[in-house]
């Protein structure tokens, strides 16, 4: 029996990784959801990166988790990052990053996608602290997987994003490369949240020095689509 | 239910995209397989890129379609590229490349292809306008899911390629990244028709834009060796 | 039916090859599975690579062994193309490279590494002729498909290997892209023991000219966690 903390990307919530969850869970696994900070109803739409990192300790203190496997579904590798070099070693188990960013010390979630969401997300952003995935980029590049219908559904239920936990840079003691703490990369084979010209894998996973990789098949939203791959992904990552 | 054009690539004929389409019919939707002009039997060694283009636009004048899913395997990229660019906005449902070339205003096959490609095929055709894929080639590179036996019936089957369909340019009024109809690519992971130092994915297909990915196993001739997954590809696509 | 000869990678032996090999032999084939010079209990740790080579030479000779299929894992591929080049034109009816070294003449199997496996086994070697896969590196690039007890039970029946069969620069009188021989690479998606920034696919495959791709899902080290995988890889390959 292990215990997991699944941190949800970017528009989504701890809700929106309920159904993986009890896909983990029905293996005998203990599996937390929280949602980050800026993620939440009534968060504001300032809401830095370090205030979303500081949340994810705050959940794993007051739940007082020890020896747990931290996975990051894409923002979420942000802060599984920061997570990871904020709390005392020997904490976390094994980190999973699953279609996730990967940053170094001063890096941005922006420093790592292309520019066309650059200028996506900057224009948007004028207009207020937070951005939304256009539906197009969401139906086309994200949900390759579903049906209008589903993609349509899974759309409805996103949440905006604050912008600052794009642009901050994080501030790190050491490179992931050099953590103490296992890593793996879960890789999405139809995963086009990032253009396969400068794809997740191995771009972003190889940041992470030594990790373990482990592949199947599917789309950026796999926690909508098939969240049985999604949790059987991520207990062959942990295992 | 909805309707299906499939454009055959070069060497082959609309006979050979109807196992394919007979799995899409089977699901209850209305597939044709025209043979473009050049791979019809007694067509001109000599004829053009644009004729080829033209004559799939006349195959879907006559049968009065609309609304209609556009699918090109391989060089029949080249010629729904064309055909959605001369026909009016709001025909075309969706663009379907599959294991297909995506060419620029400007562009023609060859020069998407690899430099051994273009000695081979320059070499062949000074002795006529047509050239011929060689069969070793055809065998590894090609039919690498097939046993020989299935991959030398399969060859039996194709026909000479009027060699201008690969080094006319071809005229478009908007780069496909531009066109308003939305795209999808299918990309199966054992096709070495193109070397994977200089694959069909994401190197042509990131030239449509946005635009959705398919993946599934098999090679550059699952229209010979895996039927029922072209079409469940396609479908998928298409959806 | 046909006849294989299946050569082992580093710090393997023939006997971690028969597990692959039962399940080829159940399919009516005869299969041998050799241990190069080097990887025998009492062989020198100053083995050379023309040595282990001609090892493998000598047990074709010995069994008379005609129209056989030659496979080679990981640094295999070393030595399958080196007794290709010695052995009489026609004996070998086809190269299987299997997540394989492909060398050119005067090329070592560390001139086909990535850097950091360069300093790690440079400095092991000081302190003897041979050298050891670490543990870290075995349990999370090479065998990211097993639990810890597979990788750890499997780790425990790995040899040593004379670092000389790294170091040594391969005599060839042709590049395996002149080979008259067909040849077929089979490329494991999830194997990171190449970084997939420097992948065994196509970096080494294309070095072979024409060849015939297979891919399945698995790890490097197949021959224990998938043995019935490498299996129909290897049928396919040479079909």
């Amino acid at each position: 029996m292990m215990t997991f903390v699944l941190v949800h990307g970017a528009w989504h919530t701890g809700d929106l990784m309920v159904a993986v969850a009890e896909h983990i869970a029905s293996r005998g696994h203990v599996v937390h959801t929280p949602t980050a900070a800026g993620n939440r109803l009534g968060d504001s739409a300032d809401t830095s990166l370090e205030e979303a990192i500081q949340s994810i300790v705050e959940f794993i203190e007051s739940e007082a988790l020890t020896d747990f496997v931290l996975v990051g579904h894409s923002y979420g590798g942000m802060l599984i990052t920061g997570v990871a070099d904020r709390m005392p070693a020997g904490t976390i188990r094994r980190l999973v990053y699953w279609s996730a960013f990967v940053p170094n010390d001063g890096e941005c979630l922006n420093d790592l996608v292309p520019p066309f969401f650059l200028d996506l997300f900057d224009k948007m952003a004028e207009s207020g602290g937070s951005v939304m995935m256009p539906f197009p980029i969401w139906r086309e590049a994200l949900t390759n997987d579903m049906t209008d219908e589903r993609s349509t559904a899974a759309y409805a239920k996103l949440v905006p994003q604050p912008y600052r936990t794009f642009t901050d840079k994080i501030s790190l003691s050491l490179p992931p490369a050099a953590f103490a703490v296992p890593k793996s990369y879960i890789n999405f084979t139809e995963d086009t949240g990032m253009p396969h010209s400068m794809p997740w894998h191995p771009r972003l996973s190889e940041k992470l020095g030594l990790f373990r990789l482990v592949q199947a098949s599917g789309s950026h939203e796999v926690c909508f689509s098939n969240p049985a791959a999604a949790a059987g992904a991520i207990l062959m990552a942990a295992q």
